[in-house]
């Protein structure tokens, strides 16, 4: 067959229609209540279940995973980012009590290579799994002249519903209530430019050597650890009707920019540091990096990727149920008074 | 100030938070009834009037500009690329007959340049006027090493909603429907890859120069002419009661791919040539790319942005009704039988 004009300009029509047909059957494995389409359409479409709301609020997120995407290309390894690029999304509504209804991502790249394309479509699928939402669209999109060969950029965005009268806002947080850190998986998806000029540039090392004192885990394998989804988590707790006053998603900006996203003015958090254990990765980050305390908490999730902010009389129940999903958690500080002077998220030593 | 370590690494985070407050006004200008939430928080998020709804169906899809985002970082020009963005999700799903409601865009690029940021989400705000959904959430990603300096990317998200039974799936297209084709503004954001290769590297052209034979018209203006938004045209028939059988939004795959995406089995779509005046520009790529008259069909727009099928006692009425619009309108075909053996769509002189 005769190349066509749009082919020699480095698009391939038919490529990407194969790699729909070898995606299909991973994409309707996501598939739940609500769907309607296969894909293929114009659009994805779900039927919101209005016997289950009076008043359904739509929420929704859009992330990508941020220069993680480097790791996964520079190690070749593609079936996890897309778990990381779900988690990224769904933790971001997951905070103000949304239960997630589907997904799409956007994929592109410079020349589409189907195995690549799928293993990363399937890590997505899985991501979704896990969040218990349905991937019913994305586009692929092959844009020579934009990324370099074998790379890739990915975005994804979420919708998810709550009913009105039960968002999670923070406005009810109080003096005294306790902040629960649910641990984090290891450095999620943020902070990576700053990672990769660790690892890479300063200590000089590559995706397969071991790290230094890390007990044989390469850096592959902890730079690539999937990001952790709080969804059954959260939700399993909303349902048991847990009295959660405010939730912190500990995304980019770590602790300092995220926890005021939610905090009454007139209130501060403390943190409380050596009330949970601090993983391995983040104090040799800090140490190699020569990074300030103060910018280890602005730029990483330090192991604690969620925070629960609850009645100080509910916390320990609140940490039985999550200990009892076989999670870490930990009382990792309260909320106090705060001055319109003071800083609304403070560091203190135990 | 001392530097932070994550600044070395290539990523500003006072500068993005610069951003988030520059474009408050530009989003917030977009807000409409729905709309819960201010930009920051970790989510958007939107009340659905289910008085309005029995059975809401939320229709989301997601897309790009494909390499269009090239001319605009040639030509420097980064205020209308966000009408394009906007235009390819949101004809995509008021097709189905969905009225968006709201928008998330997300913004990668290498080094973060707040002016031409500023710019783009100006134009995605301009084209969420036009839909008429509010622009709700957005991420900006700072990602040094993944694009060169002063290139981005871009991708968009909408969701619309549509009752139940007045979703329009194609279903009900009748052999002797006509195909009423709506004019498109130029090229729209599909097959600029081909595009690129014929202007800058067969024919040598600059974004500044004049297209010959093309009345002064310059390579800038003419391929960043922005994508039509339909959503207006037909959200005012259906809001009119109009019986539309199916829409087609042509889009990537040109005439070709797309009308078969709504066509049931036994249906075939013929395709007049010579009912509608093929704008310029395409005879200029079909010339000097010497581009096959199908290929032309499979991979641009070809002066026709959206296809609505309708019965044939109701076209006239429906022409005039888009007329009426000050819309260019044309009916370009019809709906005949088809056996299995052959194409779903066909092109036929005049």
């Amino acid at each position: 067959m005769k190349t066509s004009r749009y082919e020699e300009a480095g698009v391939n029509i038919d490529k990407a229609n194969a790699l729909v047909e070898a995606i299909k059957p991973i994409v309707t494995s996501t598939y739940k209540r609500g769907v309607l389409t296969e894909i293929g359409g114009f659009s994805g479409l779900f039927a919101l279940d209005t016997d289950q709301y009076k008043e359904p609020v739509l929420v929704s997120s859009t992330d990508g995973v941020g220069t993680k995407i480097k790791i996964a290309i520079m190690a070749n390894r593609h079936d996890t980012i897309g778990i990381d690029l779900v988690a990224m999304c769904v933790n971001d509504i997951v905070v103000c009590g949304a239960t997630p209804l589907f997904f799409l991502d956007y994929f592109s790249t410079g020349v589409l290579e189907n195995d690549v394309a799928q293993a990363v479509i399937s890590g997505i699928a899985n991501g979704c799994k896990q969040a218990g939402c349905a991937l019913i669209g994305g586009e692929t999109a092959e844009m020579p002249g934009l990324y370099r060969a074998g790379e890739y950029d990915l975005a994804g965005f979420t919708v998810g519903v709550v009913e009105r009268s039960k968002i999670i806002d923070g406005s009810e947080i109080g003096v005294g209530n306790v902040l629960i850190g649910i641990a984090s998986s290891g450095i999620h998806s943020n902070g990576y430019s700053l990672v990769r000029k660790i690892f890479f540039e300063e200590l000089g090392l590559g995706v397969a050597d071991e790290i230094p004192g890390l007990d044989g885990v390469t850096v592959a394998e902890e730079l690539l650890r999937p990001t952790k989804i709080y969804v059954p988590i959260v939700l399993h707790l909303l349902k048991a009707s847990a009295p959660i006053k405010g939730i912190v998603h500990i995304t980019g900006g770590g602790f300092f920019d995220n926890i005021p996203r939610i905090l009454p003015a007139s209130c501060k958090a403390v943190v409380r540091k050596g009330t949970w254990p601090i993983p391995p990765i983040f104090e040799f980050l800090q140490e190699k990096g020569s990074i300030s305390e103060e910018e280890m908490f602005r730029t990483f999730n330090c192991g604690i990727g969620m925070i629960l902010i609850v009645p100080e009389q509910d916390a320990k129940d609140v940490l039985f149920q999550i200990q009892a999903m076989d999670e870490d958690a930990f009382p990792i500080g309260y909320i106090d008074p705060r001055r319109d002077d003071e800083p609304q998220v403070v560091l203190e030593d135990i």
